[in-house]
C-alpha cells in the first residue's frame, strides 16, 4: 500500500518529508511509483486517462488545488474517491482576496486607478457601505469564509445556492433572479459543474442593478467574456476584478487586460501552502485507514 | 446667539434642515450672519485671519472635517474652543480604506496591475498573513479603528503613538524605532502637529525591514515625498498606497503619479457625511449650552 504525488517536485518533497515524519510505514513516492499496483492514494492535480488500468488497487484520489473541476468525474472508476483540497490557508486566502476586490470596487479604485494613470486629482463621493448590497454566489465553505470577512464592513449580505442555506447575518436565496435583483456588487465563488458553467452571461448581468459590480474567483468558464465586456460597455456592469479567466493565461490582446475598468490578477486568490496541504491528505488517509469518514471527499454526482 | 456655518453651501444647507429640526430656537446662517457679534459658533473648514475682530463673541469653532490642522491654533483667541468633526461615517470609511490599502499592499497589487498593464499572467507567491507585521502609527479613534478591522485577517499587529496604551491583540510601543524594526507594513495615521510633520522622512524609513510598504492616510506635510522615492527605488520599500500628498493636488509631472508601486489615491479615504456632521453639531452645541463636556474638543496644546 502506497501513496504517489504527481505534481510540482518541490511541493511534493514538503510531502515527502510531512510522510516521513506522521506515517513512516505508509511508502510514499513523487513522480512514479515502483509498483504501480500497490498505488492506493493517488494525490495530483490532474489524473491520468488510463487510471483504472495504471492503477488498478486505488482508493482516493486527491487534489492538490482548491477545486476538483480539472477532474473529468464521468471518467473515473466508480469506486475510486475524490478529495478536495480543504487547509485552512485557503478559506484565508479567500477572505483576504474578496475582502480587497470588494472593497477595491466599492470604493471606486478602478476610477482612481485610471486617475492616477492620467495624472487627475479628483474626489468622487464614497458610497456608504449600508447601500452597497454584496451577493455572494455559492455557499459552500469559501462562500461562508467570504461573507463571514465581509460581515463587519456594515455591507447588506446576501448569498444565493442551489440548496437552501441558513446562514446568521446573511438573506440565503435559492431563487436566483429575486438575489441578482438586489445585488450591487456581486461575488462569484462557485465550483466548476454543468450547471455553473458559462452562468456568468448576458442574461445574468441584465437581471443586476444597473451598475453593478463584479468580483469573479470562482473558475474562467463561469464567465462569458464577451458578455462581460458588452456589459460593461454599456454601462450595465460598473466594474470588475477577476481572478480567473478562460483560458489561462488570458491570450495576449484579448481586450479583458486593458478595459479600464477591469482589474485582472493571474488566478493568486489563494494557493495551497505544501506543508498545510500535507497535513490535510494525512489526516484524510489515516480516516480512511480507520475506516472513518474522510473530510473533503466529494460527491461525484452533484461534482462538488 | 446664532451659528455660522462657512463651508460648502450644499452641505450647509443639509446642516440648516437639521438644525431646524432639531434647535428650532438657535439661528443658523449659511455663508454670512447679519449680526457678526451674534455668533457664538462657527461651522467651518479654515478660519478667517480677522476671527476675533468679525466674531468678537465666538465660543467654539467646528471643524467640518476629520482634522484640526488646517487652523493656526496659535492665532486663534485663547478663549475660542476646537472642535473635531467626530462622526461615525469618518472611522468606518477609514477601516474601508485601510484594510483595501493593506490587502492591496499584502498581495502585491501594484505589481499584478502593472503585469495587467504589460499583458503578463504571472502568479507571485502569497505570503501568509501570520508573516506580514502591520504597524500603525497613531492610536486614537482612527488608529484603533484601523487595527479592529485589520485583526479578523490574522496580521501580527502593532500600534505606536506618543502616550503609552493597552489595545487587546496589539503590542503597543512608545519606542519609535523598537516598533519601526518589526513592522513590514506600516499605516500611518497620525494627526499634523509640529511633531509628526515630515516624520516619514528617509531616517523612519531606513529603520523599517528591508521591503516594507507604506500606507499613508494621515496628512501629506507628514510625507518626504523624495525621500519616499528613493526608498522605492532602492528596494528599501518595496510598495506604498498614498491617500494625501503635499500640495493637494500633487502637482502634474511629478514622479509619484507614474510610479509602478505607488497606488495614489485623491484624500478620498474619509468623507464627512453632511448629515452625521450636523447630528454631531447640535450634540456638541446642546452640551455646551448645558454645560457639559463637549465630545471632540481638543487640546490645542497638543493640537489633536
Amino acid at each position: 500500500m502506497t501513496v504517489l504525488y504527481l505534481s510540482d517536485p518541490a511541493r511534493g518533497a514538503v510531502f515527502q518529508a510531512a510522510f516521513a515524519a506522521a506515517l513512516p510505514d505508509m511508502p510514499f513516492h513523487v513522480g512514479q511509483a515502483p509498483d504501480p499496483k500497490a498505488v492506493r492514494y493517488l494525490v495530483t492535480w490532474t489524473a491520468p486517462d488510463d487510471l483504472a488500468a495504471r492503477f488498478p488497487n486505488l482508493r482516493l484520489i486527491f487534489s492538490v488545488g482548491a477545486g476538483v473541476d480539472q477532474f473529468d468525474l464521468a471518467a473515473l472508476p466508480p469506486h475510486v474517491g475524490v478529495v478536495r483540497m480543504l487547509e485552512p490557508g485557503i478559506p484565508q486566502q479567500m477572505q483576504e482576496y474578496v475582502t480587497l476586490a470588494t472593497l477595491a470596487l466599492h470604493r471606486d479604485l478602478p476610477a482612481y486607478l485610471g486617475q492616477q494613470r492620467a495624472g487627475v486629482w479628483q474626489a468622487g463621493k464614497n458610497l456608504p457601505a449600508e447601500e452597497r448590497r454584496v451577493g455572494v454566489m455559492g455557499l459552500g465553505q469559501l462562500g461562508q469564509a467570504a461573507l463571514a470577512a465581509l460581515r463587519p464592513f456594515g455591507f447588506p449580505l446576501a448569498g444565493w445556492s442551489r440548496k437552501a442555506r441558513q446562514i446568521e447575518g446573511v438573506a440565503c436565496f435559492t431563487d436566483l433572479d429575486a438575489f441578482l435583483a438586489r445585488t450591487d456588487l456581486l461575488i462569484c465563488l462557485l465550483p466548476l459543474t454543468a450547471e455553473t458553467e458559462g452562468i456568468l452571461n448576458a442574461g445574468l448581468f441584465a437581471r443586476l442593478p444597473r451598475g453593478a459590480r463584479l468580483v469573479h474567483a470562482g473558475r474562467g468558464r463561469q464567465l462569458d467574456h464577451a458578455a462581460l465586456l458588452d456589459a460593461l460597455d454599456s454601462g450595465q456592469v460598473a466594474g470588475a476584478v477577476l481572478d480567473v479567466t478562460a483560458p489561462e493565461p488570458l491570450p495576449a490582446n484579448h481586450p479583458l487586460w486593458a478595459h479600464p475598468r477591469v482589474i485582472l490578477t493571474p488566478h493568486i486568490a489563494c494557493q495551497t501552502r505544501p506543508g498545510d496541504g500535507a497535513r490535510h491528505v494525512i489526516a484524510a488517509i489515516r480516516a480512511d485507514l480507520a475506516g472513518q469518514p474522510v473530510a473533503g471527499l466529494i460527491d461525484r454526482i452533484r461534482g462538488y
